[in-house]
């Protein structure tokens, strides 16, 4: 089976990959081909048990995204995306890419005539204020980003080219990523992953919110199993919305902080400053706390259910790095 | 005021360019130029009271629709549209025009950098089966056809645009148009209006589908006011989603027949031929059957309360023509 990845250098990506080297195959079926695409040229694994190129390409740009797929892989996982912020920094490039370039891809594969598989990552971004206490599996998309707006434009294309026989498509909104390991980021959301990842690094942390935030968390793991079970998966239950809620944690700030204190230690958790941010306060109020997952669950998508194991998780997963 | 009018040569965009010929100005606001644009060149009106200019133009083609906005029109009515069966037939045609076609727009007016206000057409294709008994305003989109894709795709794109900052964008969901003058056409929804139109010439239709099917209308008449009432009102409460559900009038094939029967007498109706047709019962039970039009009324959009209203409309405006 040849698979493509685009947004392979990404974190996931890179996370993806990795486990993809390790393991060969995806369900029963043995990899015979990984294409690892970027606009930054992703490190080329080692020690694959197949062929792995990669690929420094934009899929926005003419011609690439027919170029990607000339291999006819059975199985695209689309991850590629300009990020939240800058989306909303850079209006052009948040458009170009995740817009243009989603459409070109699906387009390339509709052209290329095979009906592959397409994982598409989509986003909570795509759900907007006000919220129930827990966001049902039909709730309206009112995303209140350019992000979350070029997400659900990809998830209306998804299920559009899925009903149309190009491809067989299955969307995966993913929660907000926790712990994300490397260096502190601005990302709004970025203080989730600071707190719990700089203290367990000896290093102080800002926290910008208060300790009643309640958010929507999955593993670097997690995020990685979706993908594998997304693309193993019998697409026949899924419904022609095609994309569905992950499953994830709901916790609060204090929860988290508890979590940390509990596997770390007191003294690790006091390396966490209160620094109160309005602005970030009030972005984040417009974040989900609380999603319904059941038909993921129920498809066999699994997340963690409790914030400590993330923390262990990513004690295991990074301390080696 | 400037006005641009795509989709002109259209039936709803004739009829709106008539009348404004005929009234002058939109609001309280005299009208100084109109732009009538169209892939077919509209006819140009006579008596304007304005500068009036026909375009024979396709949004979807590079540099068209930076050319339409070049005169930094104040209100653009964006009814351009391939519909419903066409863009299912012509998967490349629909989505050119109404995706890349409104996207183009979109992007030559955030160009421009003058803030318009953008009235765009979208359509109750968005939204697809399952339905509750009336549709809420907030329900989910779930469009089961590549149309209803593409004008819940343009929903986002004006609401985006809108939130940050680049025009001031209304979309309108129209009700299914009823009675359409002209010829009968093979849409699946052409029978709606064949069965008050044709026994009106004395000539007999086709009804494919049983008398209890209920389905969700507005006349002509109601459609021009909609888009005068969009150009004139304050769009401070209009909401982050920017699109209304119009109001319509919810009836069943039973009450349409009943209303030409009141109106014009029973030999009239008796040239309704029942045929039942399954391909065509099939899609039409897939449309709704009545809207929760709420907002769109309190911000004072109106349509027909009684078919009977717009079969003695549909007699008054065509039987000159």
């Amino acid at each position: 089976m040849k698979i493509l990845v685009t947004g392979a250098a990404g974190m996931i990506g890179r996370k993806f990959c990795d486990a993809l080297v390790k393991r060969g195959k995806i369900g029963s079926r043995p990899v015979v081909r990984l294409t690892m695409a970027d606009t930054i040229k992703p490190a080329a694994p080692t020690g694959a048990p197949f062929e792995a190129c990669t690929d420094s390409a934009d899929i926005s740009d003419p011609g690439v995204a027919e170029s990607l797929v000339a291999d006819r892989p059975e199985i695209i996982y689309h991850l590629a995306a300009v990020v939240s912020g800058e989306a909303e920094a850079d209006f052009d490039k948040g458009y170009r890419v995740n817009l243009t370039g989603t459409q070109r891809l699906f387009e390339a594969v509709r052209r290329a005539g095979h009906q592959p598989r397409v994982v598409f990552a989509s986003s909570i971004a795509v759900f907007g204020t006000p919220f129930p206490e827990k966001i049902p599996e039909d709730y309206a998309l009112t995303p209140l980003t350019s992000y979350g707006t070029q997400k659900a434009i990809g998830e209306f294309l998804l299920a559009d080219f899925s009903r149309r026989g190009f491809f067989n498509g299955i969307g995966i909104r993913f929660p907000t990523i926790c712990v994300r390991p490397g260096k502190p980021n601005k990302a709004a959301s970025g203080f989730f992953s600071n707190i719990i990842r700089e203290p367990l690094k000896g290093k102080p942390a800002v926290l910008p919110v208060g300790e009643e935030v309640r958010h929507w968390f999955a593993s670097p793991r997690a995020a990685v199993e979706f993908l594998f079970h997304a693309g193993a998966l019998d697409l026949g239950q899924i419904g022609s919305g095609r994309t569905l809620n992950m499953p994830g944690l709901s916790a609060t700030v204090r929860e988290m902080i508890v979590s940390l204190r509990n596997v770390a230690g007191a003294e690790c958790a006091k390396l966490i400053r209160r620094e109160p941010d309005p602005a970030i306060q009030k972005i984040v109020d417009g974040w989900p706390g609380r999603l319904d997952a059941s038909r993921a669950e129920a498809l066999g998508f699994r997340a963690e259910t409790s914030f400590e194991e993330i923390v262990r998780q990513h004690i295991e997963d990074e301390s080696a790095g």
